[in-house]
């Protein structure tokens, strides 16, 4: 889509103009710039030399937000290794999250591993058992996909209208470049018994966490990761390797993966029975609820921002769907009454984050903000009250309603709890 | 494109097999794994805590190659500030740099700027003067584009052929998504008058490096950048503002942009005169050669690898276009006298790093390894005889001939100096 979409306004040029017109700087030519007494941003000595590997600016103060497991959802118990801390969503600029502020989530706190010593361990149903080195994974055929990975447990705050930032309410989403070999090239090679439909993938953290999942995806697109964002894998993030599940929550994106067992059926551990298991209002609960829904979320203007007056404002956001691409976000100021098209930036691709925009001329006066998604599937993001009619209020995981955020007259954007 | 050209062969997994049958590691049942006695990747313990800022794994040593100024090419006077850093492309996954390791190329040092002192003045042959502050800049419409920035100066090690390592030969180009405004969207906004046909762009470190482009690139496509792989752009390369101009020399997209001025003519600066032309072999020189023609590199196997030995390797590499989309990419495993068609990695996205793979058996004997692309325009990358051919020797910047590896049958890599 082309800027012809945008109503780029004409207000702002004038403030900017009442700026420099009450600043009255003093222009100088350019010839004379190299000794300019252009006091505006002036620079007269030489900076800092070349290094071997940056880091940002002091000035940059945006931080992964990290929760005390009490209040962390799923970890009572006061283990702050079994812990989480929330992408900075509403300072966020296009569809990469850097690395050092992906979310976390672990369950036995991050282990340092050396990838020398580690391995690879694929075996049950197979036609022979296998072990890979770090060195001989890194010599198989690679793929490169960008893909997000969202917690289920992401945005559980919305089921009872708590999150008061985006961070708290959406932070457990990010989005990186993820590298590796396909699990199915190896699976393949390997040769897979007839019986075997289900593998089990199994972290080298002290609780050795691990998952069920049918073969099928496996064979489909998962990924041994050992490479994000051009670089490899964090260590927060699984190094030295990561199993890549594209759209599927990310519980199952097995970090230090040690493990792979072909087996003939799910092993109904732990992460499948007490946790990631949805209650419903009939008592039944949903398991294997793999796939992340559509959904979007307003990073800005959103929770905590203070907008510096009346006038223009690009809202801005990110839509995801664990399904495929995002074709469509819409955005409401009626609480819902009406929809408007966002423009999504280009390239959209299938299973990332997808940037929308949509240029807003802010009155000052009270108004609510809402976005909502529709993927390629024609699924349509649900408001929180289409939700809750079908999962009750018994669930934890998989909120995927869409999210408001309410302007006040004085600018400040808050969280809507009624 | 799919899996179903790749050429695995069938030794690797025999060669694991071996590794496996070796160690001999006895395999626990995963029911049992939680307290197994499976000492091949054990942690026992429980790990860091969640974090504010992930940093990498104190196992990794990729590093940018920090060069002494005398070596760097332009600033022999032994001034560390005006110097350089490249990223190593050695180790490089996907397309994304991560920005830590985007190559650097300082005139004067890096500056620390305060984002809330920092201004953007444009003035010149426009309707009306304006200065913006950051947080103006935030407020306007946004754009974000994954684009590489390569300097001019890259590569100029092959007119000599004396690139050890692709870290020396190609590492200064970097590849990030970069988020900000159209430049166009601000100049149309204050009209230009009638005789604007250049900008001249302005850095704000102690040199005020400053470059004169056409106003036609301007309202084509240039961005004012403050975003950069998902957070606030880095130091080295602009914070808090960068100008963005897709597909042009790395020395146009000026860093820590203070000032941009409309004028009727270019000013024949230092970075556009004594720097930044060409010398042919008739004595006449190339000038405001901006754009960066068709690229490519294999990474690896590159310079300084050592192969395991012989057997299944992939080949993978890096092409780029100032021009546009990669549409093809050959190697050639004989000098240059058959090629066989890479496998380029979806999506490829105009002006953007395209990874490219291709699986290689290698059977012990030396071998020279090499990558030529082909860009959207039909532009074929040459080989360094048929650019020497048109542009000779004298030339510094712009080199763009196809690289040659040199596989020595005892697995190391090397440069071709022949």
């Amino acid at each position: 889509m082309g800027d012809s979409t945008l109503k780029y306004p004409s207000d702002l040029p004038k403030s900017s103009r009442r700026f420099f017109l009450q600043t009255g700087v003093a222009i100088g030519g350019l010839l004379g710039s190299c000794t300019s007494k252009n006091s505006q941003n002036s620079v007269q000595n030489l900076g800092k030399v070349p290094s071997k590997y940056g880091q940002r600016s002091p000035y940059e103060e945006s931080y992964r937000l990290v929760l005390p497991s009490s209040s962390g959802g799923s970890s009572p118990g006061g283990t702050p290794e079994a812990g989480l801390s929330r992408t900075p969503l509403q300072d966020s600029h296009g569809i990469i999250t850097p690395s050092s502020l992906h979310f976390e989530r672990h369950h036995a706190g991050v282990p340092e591993i050396d990838p020398n010593q580690h391995r690879l361990l694929i075996h049950g149903l197979v036609e022979k058992n296998l072990i890979f080195t770090m060195e001989e994974l890194h010599q198989l055929p690679s793929v490169s996909r960008i893909l997000f990975v969202e917690c289920s447990g992401n945005s559980q705050t919305e089921w009872s209208k708590s999150g008061t930032t985006v961070q708290r309410s959406h932070g457990n989403a990010s989005c990186s470049e993820w590298t590796g070999v396909k699990l199915s090239l190896i699976l393949k090679e390997m040769g897979i018994q007839p019986e075997g439909k289900w593998i089990i993938a199994e972290g080298a953290d002290a609780c050795k966490m691990h998952r069920s999942l049918p073969l099928k995806k496996a064979m489909k697109d998962m990924i041994i990761a050992y490479g994000q964002n051009g670089e490899a894998i964090r260590p927060e993030q699984g190094y030295p390797l990561r199993l890549v599940v594209p759209g599927w929550e990310g519980n199952t994106h097995v970090k230090w993966l040690r493990r792979i067992k072909v087996v003939n059926q799910p092993y109904m551990g732990r992460e499948e029975t007490s946790k990631y298991t949805d209650l419903l209002p009939d008592g039944t609960a949903r398991q294997f609820t793999f796939s992340m829904e559509a959904k979007s979320v307003i990073t800005y203007p959103s929770g905590g921002h203070q907008l510096s007056g009346p006038g223009f404002h690009e809202i801005t956001g990110l839509a995801w769907s664990g399904r495929g691409l995002i074709n469509k976000v819409e955005i409401s100021t009626d609480k819902g009454h009406s929809w408007q098209e966002a423009e999504l930036q280009e390239p959209r691709l299938p299973i990332c984050f997808t940037r929308f925009r949509f240029p807003w001329q802010w009155k000052g006066q009270a108004v609510t903000l809402q976005s909502r998604c529709t993927d390629e599937t024609g699924y349509i993001q649900p408001s929180r009250e289409e939700l809750v009619k079908v999962r009750g209020l018994n669930t934890f995981y998989h909120f995927n309603g869409t999210k408001t955020w309410q302007v006040l007259p004085n600018g400040r954007i808050e969280n809507v709890s009624i």
